[in-house]
């Protein structure tokens, strides 16, 4: 719950009410707080483990030379925009229009829409976000940048356009050079449009288990982006900007001679998921993100019952992986259904009882989503609460 | 979005904002509009459907003689727990105390607390409830009990506690008559708790797909909750109440004579998952919850892609259905990823431009946690948005 959320909820008072200021909810955490006693369930930053991974990728990226352009969807914080910022990142990219309005807002300057969208409501988001920031977008269709041309024209903004071009995930993107080159020459038809460049991303090749299967995954994506960018050379058309790659690639989109800079979004925190993938050592990120649970039923034997489930965090990349508990003991994550977690214990004959108020740390499955369920990071040092980081653009999906 | 959130972002400044009142959020929708026109992805509930749904559930209780205490934990909203008061709810159950906070505020004046839940920020915001509403809660261990009765005195609150029995979910609840008696026992100790009954839930009863097995299930469970009843008479305490059973299982748990009220929640909406199960006629529900998305990418044959991903509905049971669109043709939701849907065309060859732009509505496969991810319900009659109801528990899950 963010200050101002809190706020308009104890303060904004509706017909009917009976007694908005008597019954106030109390902060989740405050800063200065232990770990230990923080409410749960909440979402815990390790700030640690967060520096280092912030650093990690900026290291590796100044070696080759690549701009370093986060994905704010991972994350929809400023507070962590500010840090990737002030790590030496050019911009950062969101995946939705209103989602990059708390950052515009936040005075993050440079922003690309690493997506299409389609419609009046949206084209009048880009512009009315354009006359703020440096923005560019992407379109893998000549409706959506005719719409866009037109409404920036009437605008006086300028808006960067990147053609999307499908290097293997098969989801948007156009697929031919001359699909391409209709886009570039729609972009070139509005003086409020210029092209920016392409954006090439292999999604699925993020999750490939094996690293070999992503290396090889991402070279073929590089080639192809590379094939792009010589089509348009040879009609004359430089691509300032080759954009792409994510956390599971950007070692070798990193290496690849093609990509000018990278996108990756879960680095800063290392989901379940992506820390269940192979990686060479020095590409490890650490676990920085984690749900505390607190059990609250234990009365069965072999089992101990937790108060997160599918609305504290996201299953649809798997179950989370118990990572600590204030007592010794391993359980694992069986089960979410909408407000519990089902943890079996090591044996099924085993006593819960003594479980019953432990706080467990969780690493969720999958990052992204379980963030957009959450309010605020509890950023923790040291097993301390040191900050409270607003999720300020939490279900912003349009 | 709700008033109050919008209103916070808007309004609230922030160090750094170089622009908050020059970039306000657009409304997603306004009363009055066409559903054709809202901004997507939006939550649309159709309020014909919802009313049919409210008065099926009333009915059937009512002819039966038995309470109806809808489950807020599904809808979250304070507008549709008027509706089920006004339509002869008893009060209503929250599944997490903060859940509860908005609608004590709002003047629901009988709360039950259908889980179990440990820690003194937990017993705090308990005696703090009590202190405006009527509430009861659930618990399976007597340290549970202890914690609630010895705050509770200290606060001069009184709270009906019911022990929760394990009718088949193996998940939370005592399993033995025994257990049950050591909770009653502990309740009796406390000047400021008094036994309010048990509750028996059988939660994965209420998703068995075969009807005969949910009724097998449902028989099963009030035949155990018939016997700890019966213990518990037997050692002279009368259960006043005997509460459980939800959408799946309520045709048999109104029939039981064994509950005295009933807890259904995802009634109201029917979910997908909900819509698969076997069915007999008058008891299925109708779909009223939908999520409006739009057709953003359709550069591939055979396949269109839309705005709405694991951020706009929760897919742990499966992908949403397509329910219409503005134009004639049947897609399938093939996979979610954090804002894309990706949906198939009839045929692998179809081109799916003319798709581009084209409102689609989905059957979420899951409700509750679908409702969770968004701010508000775009309340609709006949195409057009009637209201804007604020989701005014999203997101607490304390």
């Amino acid at each position: 719950m963010s200050d101002a959320v809190v706020e308009a909820l104890n303060g904004t008072p509706r017909a009917g009410d009976i007694a908005a200021a008597a019954l106030p909810l109390p902060p989740a955490a405050v800063v200065g707080q232990p770990l230990s006693s923080v409410a749960t369930p909440a979402l815990v930053l390790d700030l640690d483990a967060f520096d280092e991974n912030l650093e990690r990728m900026a290291a590796a990226a100044a070696k080759h030379g690549v701009a370093v352009r986060p994905h704010a969807k991972a994350h929809k914080s400023v507070a962590i925009a500010r840090a990737q910022l002030a790590a030496g990142a050019v911009g950062i990219c969101c995946q939705k229009l209103s989602e990059a309005y708390p950052f515009a807002r936040a005075g993050v300057a440079n922003i690309h829409i690493s997506n299409e969208f389609v419609g009046d409501d949206k084209v009048a988001m880009a512009v009315a976000l354009a006359g703020h920031v440096t923005l560019s977008v992407c379109v893998d269709d000549v409706r959506q940048v005719a719409a866009l041309g037109k409404a920036a024209g009437r605008a006086g903004v300028r808006i960067a356009v990147l053609p999307e071009v499908d290097v293997g995930q098969g989801r948007c993107g156009v697929a031919t050079a001359d699909a391409l080159s209709g886009l570039v020459d729609a972009i070139d038809h509005y003086d409020a449009l210029h092209f920016g460049g392409i954006q090439a991303y292999h999604g699925s090749a993020q999750h490939f288990a094996a690293w070999a299967e992503r290396r090889d995954a991402a070279r073929r994506a590089a080639d192809q982006a590379a094939a792009y960018v010589t089509h348009l050379e040879a009609r004359g058309v430089r691509s300032p900007v080759v954009t792409g790659g994510g956390t599971g690639t950007c070692e070798f989109d990193l290496a690849s001679g093609v990509y000018t800079e990278i996108q990756p979004g879960s680095y800063v925190f290392l989901d379940q998921h992506y820390g269940s993938l192979e990686w060479r050592d020095e590409w490890r990120f650490r676990h920085g993100l984690f749900l505390a649970a607190t059990v609250m039923s234990a009365a069965r034997p072999g089992m101990i019952v937790c108060d997160a489930g599918l609305k504290s965090m996201a299953v649809d990349s798997g179950q989370p992986r118990f990572w600590s508990a204030q007592r010794e003991g391993t359980p694992t994550y069986r089960g979410a259904s909408d407000e519990h977690g089902v943890l079996d214990l090591a044996s099924p004959a085993a006593d819960g009882a003594a479980w019953l108020g432990e706080m467990l740390l969780l690493v969720p499955g999958h990052c992204d989503p379980t963030v957009n369920l959450h309010d605020q990071y509890v950023a923790v040092r040291h097993g301390r609460v040191e900050a409270l980081w607003p999720i300020d653009a939490r279900g912003m999906s349009r």
